[in-house]
């Protein structure tokens, strides 16, 4: 069917690896300027807990590269769009009470987009009997959901209710 | 600290419905286009189930538009560049026997940003006391959250070992 020589999964994973490697390197230089936006303490703290984390990750993505003989390299993707939402969520509300719940908000659409990329590359990974990059990956998506998980918590009992109280 | 009239939660709230208003009538033009590139057949029913559902998901939107008094609205937001990520594996795939696993990954990652979102609107939906749209935004994120699983379920049996043995 395929006229030229059809791409594969492996070519498939190789380019969502670049496309998750582009977003956790934007996230990176986006999260300080998040944390310096908050006004919530505990907000702040958690943007700068998931600025080293995300450090982390960027050097397992480096080695995900290392165990399919690539270099590592980015790939310009979708996460753009989601980390400018935010941008203009923090500049649009500056100075508002509802300001740490958009930007609360901007940063889980964020995680959810790793979130999604991560359960595919694991799952591929898998397929392509990729162990070290399956542990790897496997890794990275444990610590996204648990940083979900803990937003959804700070979302829950404090940004917003500051928000509506002001 | 604001110089202007600060914008609150309710205006977050209303600004975040026009956004995922937006992102359900994208995705709505997306998914038979979708449909019709997929191979697999569980893939192209999956599609074709979550249209209808996302015809429902519209309504109930247009419904909470109406119990916060305002007209249903779109905003362009980052869905846009989602979706043309799955638009560009579509193209790039086409005829390889990774394109059903290309294109489940796209779809992943336009339902991931939709659970971020109905997330986000039915957590403040509670915080403003709108108990109608929490009801209709829960059983939109339900229905999200259950279209995710399912279509994990048929990345981790179907479509990619096909797209490995291939």
């Amino acid at each position: 069917m395929a006229k030229k020589e059809a791409k594969k999964l492996d070519g498939l994973f190789h380019d969502t690896l670049k496309d998750i490697y582009f977003a956790e390197k934007k996230i990176l230089s986006a999260l300080p300027k998040m944390a310096k936006a908050a006004h919530d303490r505990s907000l702040k703290a958690a943007f700068e807990k998931h600025h080293a984390e995300t450090e982390t990750h960027v050097s397992r993505l480096e080695q995900v590269f290392g165990a399919i003989d690539a270099k590592p390299q980015g790939k310009t993707c979708a996460i753009l769009g989601i980390v400018e939402e935010g941008e203009e969520i923090a500049k649009e509300y500056k100075g508002s009470p509802a300001l740490d719940a958009g930007l609360l908000a901007a940063a889980q659409a964020v995680e959810h987009y790793e979130i999604s990329r991560y359960g595919t590359l694991r799952t591929w990974a898998e397929e392509l009997g990729l162990s070290d990059a399956v542990k790897l990956l496997e890794a990275t998506l444990g610590e996204e959901k648990a940083t979900d998980e803990a937003r959804s918590h700070i979302a829950e009992t404090g940004v917003n209710q500051e928000a509506e109280a002001a």
